[in-house]
C-alpha cells in the first residue's frame, strides 16, 4: 500500500543550517518563522485564529535515508527510531507544537519553531490540551536527560 | 511535489463503525487495541517501552474526499479544516496521543484509542511533556465545549 500526500504549504524558519535548530522548539521560544498555506487551502485556516497553539506535520525534506536504530541528540546511546524524535526515519514525518502569533490571509506567523528553512507543510491541527496532554507520563530514556 | 508513503504498521481496534468512535481516546479510556508494527520495522522499537505514552501518526484510509469547511463532532457551525480535527481533510493524517500498556516483540497493547480497526500506520513517537505540553493556551471555538 502506498499513500500520496502534496504539500499544503511551506515552513519559512530562520534555520538554514541543523546546529541552527532547538532540538525543540518550545526550548527556543524565541525562534520566529512563517507558515505559507497555499492558496488553494487557504479556506481551510478560518477560525485558527482563536487558537494560541497548533500542531503542525511536515515532512523532514532534508532526510534522505532511516535507521531503525539511531543516537538521538541527547544521548549518545543507541534507541530505536521510534523511541526518539530524530528525521532519520521511515516516513520522515514530523510533528512540532508551535504558537500561532498572528493570521494574515494565507501566512501564519509562528512562534517556537524547529524546522527548517522550506520544509513542506502536510497538515495543520488546532492544539487542544484536552485532547493532546496527559498526566503521569513516564518517559524512558530521556528522563536520564530532561 | 508529490510525497510516497508506505505504512509501518496496522492498527487494530475495536471500532468498525464511526459511532463506536470516541471524539477523543482520552475520552474513553477504557477502549484497547493493539499495534502491529511490520517485522521488517520491529527494530526501531527498542527502548519504547520506557514510554508510557506514544504520538501515533496514521492515515484516516475511510476518509476519501475532504472540505475545507467543516462541521466538527462538537458543534453544529461551520469552521476550517485546519481549525478542527476531522479526518476528511487534505492528506487524510491523524495523530493521536494513546497509553502504551505492554509491548511484545512487535506488538503494542495500547489505550485511549480512537480510530478505526486496520487503521494504516505511519510513525510512532514518543510522548514527552516538555517536547508536547504547553501553558496557557486558547481554544478559539472549542471553549465554548470542553
Amino acid at each position: 500500500m502506498q499513500i500520496t500526500l502534496e504539500p499544503i504549504g511551506i515552513i519559512h524558519s530562520p534555520y538554514q543550517k541543523k546546529d541552527d535548530i532547538p532540538i525543540q522548539g518550545a526550548f527556543k521560544p524565541e525562534g520566529v518563522g512563517t507558515i505559507e498555506v497555499f492558496e488553494r487551502y487557504a479556506q481551510g485556516l478560518t477560525d485558527i485564529e482563536g487558537f494560541s497553539h497548533i500542531l503542525i506535520i511536515y515532512f523532514f525534506h532534508k532526510s534522505k535515508d532511516y535507521s531503525l536504530l539511531s543516537k538521538p541528540f541527547l544521548e549518545d546511546k543507541l534507541h530505536g527510531i521510534f523511541a526518539i524524535r530524530s528525521p532519520h526515519r521511515p516516513n520522515h514525518l514530523g510533528i512540532s507544537v508551535v504558537r500561532l502569533l498572528e493570521r494574515k490571509g494565507n501566512i501564519l506567523k509562528i512562534g517556537e519553531i524547529d524546522v527548517f528553512d522550506k520544509t513542506p507543510l502536510l497538515d495543520i491541527k488546532p492544539y487542544v490540551p484536552k485532547f493532546d496532554q496527559r498526566t503521569n507520563v513516564k518517559i524512558g530514556w530521556l528522563e536520564r536527560h530532561i
